[in-house]
C-alpha cells in the first residue's frame, strides 16, 4: 500500500516553487536515481528509453549528412590537454585528475576527458596526410566528466551522456558550412522530434567555446520563462590545427592547416522536455520521442473478457507500429490513469464493458485531457492520427507560449523593467561591446545574452546598453 | 600513389607469424588508429560499425528477454569497491585512481569503473524494497577501464567497451535461470549472427568472477589453435546482497536477502571475428555482421555507360535490403578487389562493358573465392541468397575447423603430447582439484582450464593429471 499511496501523492505545482516541480518530477517519473558518487545520477529505465529514442533518431540525422561514428580513449594526458592555450584555460579547472593505475603513480597524470578536441586533433595530425583524406566526419557516442559544484539531474552534473562530433576540413569556408549544417540538424531534430522551438543563432565572444573562433548555439525557452541552451556547434578555424600540426598537401602539392569544427548535445535534452511539456500532473512526452506511447487501462478488470479485450486492443496498436503496453496490475483505473500521465505517456486507452459491448474505447490526450470515442475496428490508424496530432499541437503550444515570453525592448529603462518583472526572452539591439555585455549581467540580476539570431530584425539605430551604435540584435535572458 | 602502394603491399602471412599477421590485419583494414594514450586505442570508423551492428543485434536479443538499459556512473568511491571482499581483491590492483577534481585533492579517491557491481548492489539496496519490485533485469552500455601491462586492440585493452548486464532476483533459482539463459544468448548470438562456434560451459573455481559463485562462458578456437573467452555470465548469488544490504520483503512478509547475476561482452569479439574468420587477404566479415556487404566494382569504368550501370546495380542491392557500396575511384580494379578483400566485404560485384551486353555481372565471394555469374534482372534476391549461403558455411567451416583442432587424452602422456605439439582444445577427465590444474598449467606450457561443458561426455573415470576419481569433462587450452 506504501508503494500505491507514492503515486496518487500530489506533486509540488510549478507555479509554487518550479525547481521542487522539475525534482518531483524527475523522481516520480522514475527518470533518473540516487547514487553516493556526488554530483552524479543513476539514469533509471524510463529516462535512459527517453535518451535512446534522441539518440538513434540523432544519429540517423547524423548518418544522412555523412557522419562516420568512432571512439577515442576516455583519458587524456595533461601535455595534451594543454596543447592549444585557450582550450586549456576554460576546462582544467573543472576535470578529474587520474593519478594512479593500479598501485603505480602514473609519470604524467591524465584527466577523464571532459570533451576530446585534443584527443581529436592528436588523432587528425596523425591519420590526415593529404587533400585525399579530408574532409572527415566522425563523431562519438560517450560520457563526459566535468567537476561541477552544483548539480541538477540532466541540467547539469558532473558527468553526463552526450555525443561530440568532430570534423577536419581543407578550406575554413567548408568548415564553418557544417558548422551551421550540424546546428541546423540539432534545431530541426528539436522542434520536429522534441516538439521543443527554439531560436538559431550565434554566440557572442564572451559566451563561445574555449578555443572556439564562433560558436553557433540553439536556445530553448522553459515552462519559467529561464532559456536552456540545448546544442552548440564550434568552428575552429585552424586554431587547433596550428597547435596540433594538422597539415595536408593540397592538390597543387602545398602544406596547408586544416579547419575544424565540433558539437554536441547531451542527455539535458530530457531535462528540457520535462522543462517545455510538463505539467502539475507529470511528464508529457511528445510522442515521437515517448518510449510508450499508449497505454491501455482497463475498467471492471475483474469482469469477464474485460481483460482479453483490453489485450487485444493493446496487440492492434503495436500491430499498427504504436509502442503500447497494457497495464493490469491490480491498481485501480485511477491509480493507474496518474501513474500514466505522472509518466507522461501520450495517450491512454480505456476500455471496460460498456465499452466491449459498442465495440468502442475510450482514448484520452495526455497533453489536453480531450476524451475521444472511437470504434475498436480500425483503432491503430485511430491513434496514429491521434499521436501524430498531439506532437503537432504540442510544439505549437510551445511556440506560442515562447513568442509570448518573448519581448523587445527599446529604451535601456524598458530593458531593465523586463528583465525584472517577465521571465522570458528579451530581444535588443547591441553594439557588440563586451563591456555592455558584462555590465548587463551584474546590473539585471544574472540576465545573459543568449544568441545573436539568424533572423535579424532591425529594431533600432543605436545599443540598448550603451547608446552607440548597434551592430547587430541579440536575445538575452536568465538561463539554466 | 604512396597511398595506393599502402594496399596492394602483401600482409604477414598467418602461417609465418599469427601476432603480426593479426596487427596487420587491423591496421591494413583500418579497424583502429594509434593513440597516444598508452594502452588504449582509437576505434575507426570501420571498425565502430561493426561494433555497432553488434549492440544492435546484442540488444535487441536481450529485450526480448526483458532486459532494460540504464546508466551508472563512471566512477565507484573506494568505500564502495571495498564492500565485497573477493571482488575488491580481484579488481583493487587493475584500476585507474581518480584523486584530484579541479584543482582539489578529493577526500576520498575513486576509480574509474573496471565493472559495476558495486555501484549495481548499492543502488539495488536503495531501490529493492518489497517482492513487487523484483526482477530487476538491468543492462548498460559503456566503456569500462582496467590497468593491463601488455595490451592488443580489441583483444586486451586498458579501456573497452562492453555491455553489463546486472540482475537482481528474489531466489537463487531464479538468478541460475537468468545467468544460464544469458549465457545462451550470447553462444546463440556468437554462432549466428557472428558464424563463431563455442563451446558453452562452467568454469573452474579458480577461473571464476571475483565474488561469483559460478561464472559460465563461452570458448571459441582461433585460427591458431588458441582459445578465446567470449562472454561471461556470473551467478553471485546472495554475496553481493549481503554486503551490500539488498533485501526484499517476501509475499509472507518476511526479510530475505536477493540474488543477482551480471554477464558481459565485449568489443574483443571484434577481435574474435578477425581470428576466427580471417585470412592471408586480410579480414573475412560474416554477412550479417558486415557493415558493407557487398561492393560493386565497375571493370573499364571509363567506358561510356559503365559507371551509369554500376550505380544501378548498387541501388537494386540497397533496394533489396543490401548494406551496398560503389568503389568508383580512380584506383585499378585489381587494387579495388584487393581493397575489398582486406576489408572483408563479404561480396563484390564486377561489371564491365561486356557484362552489360549480356545483361550480367559476376558475384565473387570473398570467402571461397568462388564466381557467380548472374542476370541483372532480380540480382537483389541473388546476392540475399549468396549472402545467406556465405553465414552458413562460414559458420560450417568455422565448427569444422574447431572440431578438427579437439583432441581427446585419455592418459598423461598424451596430454602432454597434445599440449606440446597440437594447437587447440584438449578434451580431459577431471578430478575438480585446484592442485591439479594448477600443476598442469606449470608443467604444460600455460595450458589453463577453459570449461566444464554443458555437453558432458564420460572419456574415462580417472583424473587425467592425479588418477584419482574424475568429477567432470573439462575442456583445456593456451589462451589469449
Amino acid at each position: 500500500m506504501a508503494k500505491d499511496k507514492k503515486f496518487v501523492e500530489e506533486i509540488t505545482s510549478m507555479e509554487v516553487d518550479f525547481a521542487q516541480w522539475y525534482t518531483d518530477v524527475v523522481k516520480k517519473a522514475e527518470l533518473t536515481g540516487y547514487t553516493q558518487v556526488k554530483g552524479c545520477m543513476v539514469i533509471k529505465p524510463a529516462g535512459y528509453a527517453i535518451w535512446e529514442n534522441i539518440q538513434a533518431e540523432l544519429d540517423r540525422r547524423f548518418k544522412e549528412t555523412g557522419v562516420e561514428n568512432v571512439y577515442l580513449p576516455l583519458l587524456i594526458p595533461e601535455s595534451l590537454l594543454q596543447k592549444e592555450k585557450d582550450h586549456v584555460e576554460g576546462f582544467a579547472p573543472e576535470v578529474a585528475w587520474v593519478t594512479h593505475g593500479g598501485t603505480e603513480e602514473l609519470e604524467e597524470r591524465m584527466c577523464v576527458r571532459p570533451t576530446s578536441e585534443t584527443l581529436f586533433s592528436d588523432f587528425y595530425s596523425r591519420d590526415v596526410h593529404s587533400y585525399r583524406d579530408l574532409p572527415k566526419v566522425y563523431n562519438q557516442w560517450c560520457s563526459v566528466l566535468r567537476w561541477e559544484k552544483t548539480t541538477r539531474p540532466f541540467l547539469r552534473s558532473r558527468e553526463f551522456l552526450w555525443q561530440e562530433g568532430h570534423t577536419v576540413h581543407a578550406t575554413a569556408e567548408e568548415a564553418e558550412e557544417r558548422t551551421i549544417q550540424m546546428l541546423n540538424v540539432y534545431a530541426d531534430f528539436s522542434e520536429e522530434f522534441l516538439a521543443i522551438p527554439v531560436v538559431r543563432g550565434k554566440k557572442t565572444d564572451k559566451e563561445k567555446f574555449a578555443g572556439a573562433v564562433a560558436t553557433y548555439t540553439i536556445e530553448a525557452l522553459m515552462h519559467d520563462g529561464k532559456a536552456l541552451q540545448c546544442g552548440t556547434s564550434h568552428n575552429f578555424g585552424d586554431g587547433f590545427a596550428r597547435a596540433f600540426e594538422i597539415q595536408y598537401v593540397s592538390k597543387d602539392n602545398k602544406p596547408e592547416y586544416c579547419h575544424q569544427t565540433s558539437w554536441g548535445m547531451t542527455t539535458r535534452m530530457i531535462g528540457a522536455i520535462i522543462m517545455v511539456h510538463g505539467d502539475d500532473s507529470g511528464l508529457k512526452l511528445p510522442p515521437r520521442v515517448a518510449p510508450v506511447q499508449a497505454m491501455v487501462i482497463p475498467i471492471q478488470q475483474k469482469k469477464e473478457g474485460v481483460l482479453d479485450k483490453a489485450c487485444e486492443l493493446k496487440d492492434a496498436l503495436c500491430a499498427a507500429g504504436i509502442r503500447a503496453r497494457l497495464d493490469d496490475s491490480d491498481k485501480s483505473p485511477g491509480w493507474k490513469f496518474s501513474d500514466q500521465e505522472m509518466r507522461g505517456i501520450p495517450v491512454r486507452l480505456e476500455i471496460g464493458p460498456k465499452d466491449i459491448e459498442q465495440g468502442q474505447c475510450v482514448i484520452v490526450r495526455r497533453d489536453t485531457r480531450e476524451k475521444i470515442v472511437a470504434p475498436l475496428d480500425g483503432i491503430g490508424a485511430k491513434v496514429q492520427e491521434v499521436l501524430e496530432q498531439i506532437q503537432n499541437d504540442m510544439f505549437e503550444t510551445a511556440k506560442k507560449r515562447m513568442e509570448n515570453m518573448t519581448y523587445t525592448a527599446s529604451t535601456k529603462e524598458e530593458f531593465k523593467e523586463i528583465a525584472d518583472t517577465k521571465p522570458g526572452f528579451i530581444r535588443t539591439m547591441w553594439c557588440g561591446d563586451r563591456k555592455c555585455e558584462e555590465e548587463i549581467k551584474d546590473q539585471l540580476g544574472g540576465v545573459t545574452s543568449r544568441c545573436m539570431p539568424f533572423k535579424q530584425e532591425h529594431l533600432s539605430d543605436t545599443c540598448i546598453w550603451c547608446g552607440r551604435e548597434a551592430k547587430t540584435m541579440i536575445y538575452w535572458g536568465k538561463a539554466y
